[in-house]
């Protein structure tokens, strides 16, 4: 993932970065986990603090904070008294991918055995995130590189 | 992501769960963004220090935590005075696709334009997160499901 053939400068704009703005979203375990709970079928927010046992105002907050950013939104499902569940968004849902990433990185590293498995439903193969070029081929770390694009700050793209 | 096929309690278990042991690992802002700056070619405290504004005795104590639990190596650079520089292990490198998967949300959702473009070194075409089965093939979320594996706890098997 190194691209060792630009310059620093050329390449690292701490501020101007995806990966930055991402977790200025979800850069912290409780939102992660509670994402991940949604994906799983938890909608609630007692299904959320039983599941967590995370103190019901950071849960709050989070919650609040993932509306806000449009990445779940709230549904009512009762009027009296007024309650609501939480279902992801579009944009909550392609969290899965990373959520996903995630599950292997820990799968590989820190499980003895998998406690999940992601298979294609039609014909229950394993399924695996991997890089995938525009032709469809998997791509390995040693073939990648990362370059300025159009949204780096102009000092970046004038190297 | 979601498998309505499975009873909640066959497929939950938010103890036995390879996101939750990633994310004790990376799940705060800060330690994953100095993976990505490692990533990014810096390799040196101060380094991480001016790119990512954090106060020093979280850095400290995030890159110690990262050497103990095996994602990054502390490197000697010079004897006198004693430096370090921070370089990542092969588990540390296999998060590169998390931060990849995390870019190519932000870029999507978070940012106009990409700061940076993931390309295969090879040919220059973009490369990007993909979930691939075991035959190659590229699999759509709605056609992914989720299952309990071999390390599941023994509640979740016996459903």
């Amino acid at each position: 993932m190194r691209s060792a053939g630009l310059s620093r400068s050329a390449l690292y704009d701490g501020q101007v970065c995806s990966i930055a703005r991402a977790l200025e979203v979800v850069g912290d375990r409780w939102t992660l986990l509670i994402i991940r709970d949604v994906v799983l079928g938890h909608s609630r927010f007692d299904e959320f603090l039983d599941s967590l046992g995370v103190a019901s105002n950071v849960l709050t907050d989070r919650l609040n904070r993932l509306v806000t950013e449009g990445v779940l939104e709230r549904v009512p499902y009762n009027e009296r008294p007024e309650r609501f569940e939480y279902r992801l968004t579009k944009k909550g849902r392609e969290l899965g991918l990373v959520l996903l990433a995630l599950m292997q990185w820990g799968d590989r590293h820190l499980s003895d055995e998998p406690p999940r498995i992601a298979r294609r439903r039609s014909d229950r193969s394993r399924v695996s995130v991997r890089l995938v070029a525009k032709d469809g081929s998997v791509v390995g770390p040693e073939d990648l590189e990362l370059v300025p694009g159009p949204g780096a700050g102009k000092a970046a793209r004038g190297h």
